[in-house]
């Protein structure tokens, strides 16, 4: 018999196989594999339209204000040990002051928990939700970590579609009929990963009154808070807190373009307590105390980012998403093949939907955006990444002038890939 | 019907209440247990000798240098985007480099994933071994958060004893018979945690002959690696690499001291491969995918933090760390009701035990450390935290003052409480 370790005995271990599958589509994973087929002769510089992270663009940069609140928390040395698992006090308190001011009731520092990035407190909530045959309802598209999550958690999860022709507003009567006894949760993120939508008031209330009247929660995914620069204002799904109880899950990253920090938070939004009641806050602090928490001085830098950060370099970075947005759908429309619902209000994306039929040799989503990177260098995530075949998602968040530039190689390639008539 | 949200339904979440069950043990939750015991009346001082974490007191300051690093690399404003889900490459490369100078072989950057703080390495590498059945080793007394991990993860844990009388060897000869064929893994902790041991060759060796015999995996938890001051230096497992599989834990945590900048790492140390052929490599690389990354500029700051710290830094920790274990160890000698089998040569840490039967009206080591908080405001971690009922950990990591003004507390405690005869 051979053997492999020169003794009687084989190598008995093997790696779960479930980890393999349940972490085989996220947009990291989908761009490698896109990018993967990049022409090496090119001599064009690469357009990355597939990521939402603007980081690497001078006109991103973040501000001076929060580099300088991180080296002061390093340099003060009070923040070099462990954190509690909850996160740093002084950082809870300032986030809870920060986050009441758009709402109706006041936050405490008890329901404020920091995680490394908003990805941890997805990771959080949905472990935390995850008891024998729960069952949770994701929007669709949506933000592939989600599944990833609910898969390693042991979370079933079922999709209820956000609706193309109304602003991707959720389909309320298909989370209604999806919902069953065994239904804990819904998700929605506002403003809209992969859609740029911006919900309305009135379109918050009537999901946290199908919430209350399935007897689920609400997780509200707000990472792209405030990025809103069309008609509708952003407001935080915690409004409507005491109708039903909301998670709300958040970053620095988006607003403050510094997804490398990992700073992020999950927020209990609930003034009637229902939450601490049916054992949900016991669970989140159960797994906070198994977690990794965020770098201790970066948490304690937060209360100095919050309260100095100047209102200008926010707005600056809204005009200049908003003026990308506009180009973006612009563009687009003029792209024969491709067709935009609505034009972009928040994020830093738009979804936009290939008419296959209209395109020569051209098979899926994922064909398309390989062949688009060996011809034009330009990258975009297939929609198959979000739960939309055959659409795409591109960022509209870089350097305008490289925006401009890949929206024009982008019409070059559907125009040669048109069908002739 | 008493409906509780004014609708036809109820509330019909609840919160995982596996997860509460399985991080019910940690070090921290039992010692802010034993703090809570605290007399608020009390003038002098809280000695803390219960945790890990020296980062509070001005001799264990981390280096200046380290501090500089991470500065560089923020304002750099290179590293304010998302990270490769694996680590940044000049950190990979870096660490390679600096842990390949203890091997006698060369580790490649595809070796090294870097995580948040030595912690996120143990969920990881747990997690991707928890296939259906599975079951692994884990040292007697340990770290808990294995445990709370295994348990997350659905993997199935056994422990073998570390003995006393062997300076806190690991009993082969338990390996043995606990394992059968369905173990993947032993995990030992050197330098030792919550022994303040360190291994020797001989021991090493034997101990990755044994993983050969029975086809496992040794994961090496060298979180402490470098604080060695006894008659052994420290020698990284990974030397035994070409014998049997070794994974290698570690961080900058404590050689640093600055646990709170949460940079750790997962190493292979495996010259012939069988990690990858076997699909552990593939598990860890998808389960890095769906989980958070450290900080990228505190990853950006590493190459500058490895290759730039003075020697001396390092040798003035580890001079002062072999001067309190002596003090603590002739210290402990000196009080009747405790035992402590061997001098420790390395980490932060001794073991003592609790000899009940000569004291008078304490029932057990949690006992012991509430009415010490109580009466001395002296904090010691219970023995049943680390799974040794009736000893106590005690740190020696603390300003060498209050070392010595904590252990005179403990004598005085433990004279008032000795059985009169």
């Amino acid at each position: 018999m051979a053997v492999e370790n020169g003794s009687s005995k084989k190598w008995c271990f093997r790696g779960n196989e479930a980890l393999v599958k349940s972490s085989a589509i996220t947009v990291r994973g989908v761009l490698n594999m896109v990018m993967e087929n990049l022409d090496p002769n090119e001599t064009r510089p690469v357009i990355p339209l597939g990521h939402g992270d603007p980081s690497a663009f001078p006109c991103f940069k973040t501000t001076p204000v929060a580099e300088k609140a991180i080296s002061n928390a390093l340099f003060s040395a009070k923040f070099n040990g462990y954190s509690p698992t909850v996160g740093v006090l002084p950082a809870r308190k300032a986030l809870a002051e920060y986050l009441s001011r758009d709402l109706p009731y006041h936050l405490s520092p008890d329901d404020i928990y920091l995680t490394c990035g908003c990805a941890q407190a997805i990771e959080v909530i949905l472990t935390a939700l995850a008891c024998p045959n729960a069952n949770i309802l994701f929007p669709k598209p949506g933000f592939p970590y989600y599944e990833a999550c609910a898969s390693v958690s042991g979370l079933e999860y079922r999709h209820f579609d956000l609706l193309p022709e109304n602003n991707w507003e959720v389909d309320l009567d298909a989370v209604e009929a999806l919902s069953d006894e065994n239904t804990v949760a819904m998700v929605i993120i506002n403003p809209g990963n992969p859609c740029g939508n911006v919900y309305s008031q009135q379109h918050l209330k009537k999901v946290a009154e199908t919430a209350r009247k399935l007897g689920i929660i609400v997780i509200s995914d707000e990472v792209y808070d405030h990025l809103a620069f069309g008609s509708n204002p952003f407001m935080p799904m915690g409004v409507f807190g005491s109708i039903a109880p909301v998670i709300t899950l958040g970053s620095i990253s988006k607003r403050w373009i510094v997804p490398g920090w990992r700073l992020g938070w999950l927020v209990t939004n609930d003034p009637n307590g229902i939450l601490k009641k049916h054992g949900v806050v016991d669970s989140v602090k159960g797994f906070l105390n198994i977690s990794t928490d965020p770098a201790t001085f970066v948490q304690g830098a937060l209360p100095e980012i919050l309260e100095r950060t100047k209102e200008d370099f926010f707005s600056k970075i809204v005009a200049i998403l908003k003026d990308s947005a506009s180009l973006s759908y612009a563009k687009v429309k003029e792209i024969p093949c491709l067709t935009c619902p609505s034009k972009p209000e928040g994020s830093m994306f738009l979804m936009v939907k290939l008419n296959l039929s209209t395109l020569d040799s051209i098979q899926d989503d994922v064909d398309f955006c390989v062949k688009l990177a060996k011809e034009e260098s330009v990258i975009v995530l297939p929609g198959v990444a979000v739960g939309l075949k055959n659409w795409l998602r591109i960022t509209f968040a870089i350097e305008p002038s490289s925006l401009n530039d890949g929206l024009s190689r982008l019409k070059a390639f559907c125009e040669r890939h048109v069908k002739k008539e």
